[in-house]
């Protein structure tokens, strides 16, 4: 049975001392179900994805779901890092696979900025190995540096190809209303900017974000009748990679992300090269680079060239996260899945307005946990 | 398609200090391979289900997966609070459903005691409405405290059958060799423990501990070829209602444990009476006797009379929690649902030793998350 997303909604995301975190997740809900045309009550569960520890108050989906109206209709939260939201899609996608559900309503939603930048960048850390890694003091800068330098040592990539995705996201990203950051850059500016984690500069790192994204997801008969545009989950592929860095065979690929897209293209029947717009999980300028490579874009160590090419930009062979990737729009983390494939929507409807890629069929997200231990690649189809 | 359950692993719930979180899901994993005789690469993914704030380590199932050998195989966590471990199941059974996986491990996992009881309590006071509730103090024995004053106020039940709830499940506990409590009380040991909170004592509460159950579920087919003596999951129902308690109507039974189970007995097409044994949350002992009148074993109000006549033990109507339930074995928050689980597949395969519940065909799971906000209940059979 096919799986089809009929409504979204995606709030603002930034800093969003404004509301809680169940009036963060109600706006995308609210605007997911117009989108759709649905009430409440066509909804038959509500999935959350998000990362519980930024949250004061725990457990999340129980206020989320009183606070949508959405009691008695069951509600459970899925984690897996920075691919939360990606998770609670493939969840959702299950229950509907298995005739447990008809709709459900998939929300990723994070509220971080209650907290300090180093008390989040001291719990991001402990989403690596706590014995012995994060312990040590490893960061998650400090681990997307030990990337780039081996990236950079291998194949020659340079800091002004980490500094070339900045400036096209940021680019992208003046273009989406609902970004962090709406404000393009130059070259200059990101190769200038602080020093972070070397090769890493302030512009190479994203933004910690409070956010919500939203999706509602039925079975094909549904889907049908609910929708004249569904977009239907042509693959929901995910694999693991070890957590410790140290067991890891290489240090320029996530092994979670080329095994989860190879099985993603084998389930979708496609090729990288049938891809015609993507989302990718740009957290540090590197893991796009790597992204290219580890999705087949392009040859393994010619990611730099790639995006020196303009491939990634409108325009060029795929175009890449053109709603501002997690580098613009900000990565609220359980927020950010969702938000990806809200604009794989947008795009293979064709209402992606100024970022729209024209004729667009086929859309990919590729959503990391942590360092790499998770990877979730989507395909979806018009 | 139904989905069987081919093997179980149980492991020690209690002060595990000489393990950690992965070390400590290990055990059961292990023994759950062993019980059906399959290997590590036969099991396509790992479902985890745990509340993720009490660990240092965060995103657990990253170093579990690793741990466990179970790379590049996929794993997310999943959380509903104490019905964690329930989410994980009915997040398994929807994949198997929609032939997404064909055999998949639910590790229900949890390491509490590295935190103090003050940290524990003041993190679990935040699983209710941090906004209205625990911000002015509630805490976990004070919501259970309220329910039952309320069940004394309008039904007339006495302090005497809390106890008698204690009592039974700390005599089943005794033959539970995996419980962190193997000893049997006395009704005058149990009504003059220590006061908790009004009208709640010592052993009206059950004990935090760290511990992991896992169960491994697989498709129809390959579940027929695994084992000779699968147990089915013959109905995954649930259901949600307030987190805020004063936004409940009752305080004398859970909204989201009556509509889980209304879905539970239709899905299965069984009524209560149909019930041969059934594990039930007794986080308190109110909670058991609210779950007698929830789930329909006896009338609304009749609670109190129903463990007085002895009708929940072996040789009564409906034995309930033989294993020792919370009470006894100890609640390792995310492990509590897959521990349920486990102990309705032994009975029903007649592995239950002393405890064994002669030619028992249908057993139910009752696993509430928080204050009731969530309610799993499963139905299974031989």
């Amino acid at each position: 049975m096919k799986v089809g997303i009929v409504g979204i909604g995606h709030g603002r995301f930034g800093r969003r001392d404004d509301c809680t975190v169940q009036e963060l997740a109600f706006e995308p809900f609210k605007e997911a179900l117009e989108d759709c045309e649905l009430e409440k009550k066509d909804i038959d569960a509500t999935v959350i994805g998000s990362s519980p520890e930024y949250h004061k108050q725990r457990s999340i989906s129980g206020v989320i779901a009183e606070y949508l109206g959405m009691n008695p209709q069951p509600t459970w939260l899925t984690e897996a890092a920075c691919a939360s939201g990606s998770a609670a899609i493939r969840t959702a996608y299950g229950l509907i696979k298995g005739g447990v559900h008809d709709v459900v309503a998939v929300l990723g939603v994070q509220k971080m900025l209650e907290l300090s930048t180093p008390e989040i960048l001291a719990l991001m850390g402990r989403v690596g190995d706590v014995q012995w890694e994060s312990i040590f003091g490893t960061t998650f800068p400090g681990y997307y540096a030990m990337y780039a330098n081996r990236h950079m040592y291998e194949y020659g990539t340079k800091p002004e190809h980490l500094a070339m995705v900045a400036v096209k996201n940021h680019e992208y990203g003046a273009m989406n209303p609902k970004a962090l950051f709406q404000k393009a850059i130059t070259l200059d500016k990101a190769m200038k900017s602080e020093m972070v984690a070397y090769p890493l500069r302030l512009f190479d790192c994203c933004a910690n974000a409070d956010g919500a994204a939203c999706l509602i997801l039925a079975n094909e008969e549904k889907a049908k009748k609910i929708s004249d545009t569904p977009v239907w989950i042509a693959a929901s592929a995910t694999a693991s990679a070890t957590m410790s860095i140290l067991r890891r065979e290489t240090l320029t690929s996530l092994p979670s992300a080329v095994e989860a897209s190879r099985q993603a293209y084998k389930m979708a029947g496609i090729g990288p090269n049938d891809v015609d717009v993507a989302d990718v999980h740009d957290c540090f300028t590197i893991a796009e680079i790597m992204a290219y490579e580890d999705l087949g874009f392009c040859e393994k160590g010619k990611g730099g060239k790639f995006i020196e090419e303009g491939q990634s930009k409108i325009g060029g062979k795929i175009p890449i996260n053109v709603d501002g990737g997690l580098k613009s729009k900000g990565h609220p983390v359980g927020a950010t899945g969702t938000s990806m494939a809200v604009e794989m929507v947008k795009q293979l409807r064709g209402e992606a307005g100024k970022r729209q890629i024209s004729g667009a069929e086929v859309g990919l997200t590729h959503n990391v946990g942590g360092i790499g231990q998770y990877c979730f690649v989507h395909v979806f189809r018009r």
